[in-house]
């Protein structure tokens, strides 16, 4: 499984773009990291939003990807972010995970984690539904 | 109001990296567009989320900066996402508009539309809530 | 149409018992309205977004309706709901409206009004995703 | 603490209209739970998303309540739920959580589940904001 989800992963783009790092996989839970670049730190938070709502929605795709056949993709079909605070320091950690699997809509949650001199804060906390397609 | 709004959006470095330009200001209503670049064009759906998540929620929180004093700026506190077609083509536009004011709490939506040959398409609305904080 | 969603909704008994009305029906447009009894005016809001929730998602599934064949039902997978003022007043008005119908996921969208000595005011406004099923 | 949640609970006349029972109470967190009755037995999932809304909203405000000075009281701002099963069962047990507290906005998280002849099935979960206000 992790094999697929690093091959998947290692297609995206713009997830290289960004330097997002695939730290963590397993059953309905992938973790994803990247750094925080001076270019997407804003004075206010609608960059902030951005970068933070890219790595919990694609941790969170992640997740599902785990828990579908293989020759089966996933595409988000709606998801929500509360920010609950501000994405200071050095890298962003998301973790992603299914609530409830399904061959029609997989719900899923991820947190995500600011790394700032070593202390972790919460950042944002998102909830949201992935949608299987054929790859 | 137009000035203002377009010096926010000159200072926001995220905005110029993926080209986003300032169509339309008018109280309460904000309309943003962006090509769709090669590196941002998925096969699936994680990118395509976050790049429309991007311009809509920056939308959103444009047009809620025109209902605030002039020495505040706006942050999103949450944002939903409802993907309704692959953003396919050469340009998305984002229409942000206020549904309720507030000191506190500005209630917001967004609709992002992919342009296509000429062709528009509604890919995604958005619905969240953005707070004045001090500038 | 009208009659396929008027048989719906008589079979509803929460409709009923809180005393909801069936006001206009068209092609992806619902409008419901009900009374706002004493026993749903709290001092706070947990009530009023219970009840103003019940009644936008309602009229957001209704609309869903419209556009689905007839062997079929509509259930909500999702649904977010803004509330933007007090509920104050003698009936609920809410209007569900189909933003993109589809055979898997319907996107929605209503506004819920409360209508106060003849003044309309917007209380809330939903934004989900209604899911077809065999009825 | 108890007692306060307790006595706002007390004054909530909806809350026992629909015969909810305060389960638990710790700081940041509480646990209500309803019984499913058959006037809330639906054939659909109209008045399924309604009731379960109502719990799950509840027992996060009540949640939200823990965490404030004891002359304030709170009010949803928005709250997003998605529905991954259906509310089958005898009774419903809603345990919110506060994911981070604040003096103007309060982010919380609730989890519903139906408990149907011994068995416990999650049937929603919550994520929304909570604003303390003057009681």
């Amino acid at each position: 499984m992790k094999d697929r989800i690093a091959a998947s992963f290692a297609k995206q783009s713009m997830m290289q773009t960004f330097g997002a790092a695939l730290d963590h996989v397993a059953d309905g839970n992938v973790t994803l990291s990247a750094p925080i670049l001076p270019g997407s730190r804003q004075q206010q938070g609608f960059a902030h939003a951005a970068l933070t709502f890219r790595l919990g929605d694609s941790a969170a795709g992640y997740a599902a990807l785990t828990t579908i056949p293989k020759d089966q993709d996933v595409v988000t079909a709606e998801i929500k972010i509360n920010l609950t605070a501000p994405a200071i320091g050095d890298r962003l950690i998301a973790k992603g995970r299914v609530i409830k699997p399904g061959r029609r809509l997989i719900v899923v949650t991820s947190e995500v984690f600011a790394l700032n001199n070593g202390i972790k804060t919460l950042v944002a906390i998102l909830q949201g539904t992935m949608v299987p397609v054929q790859a």
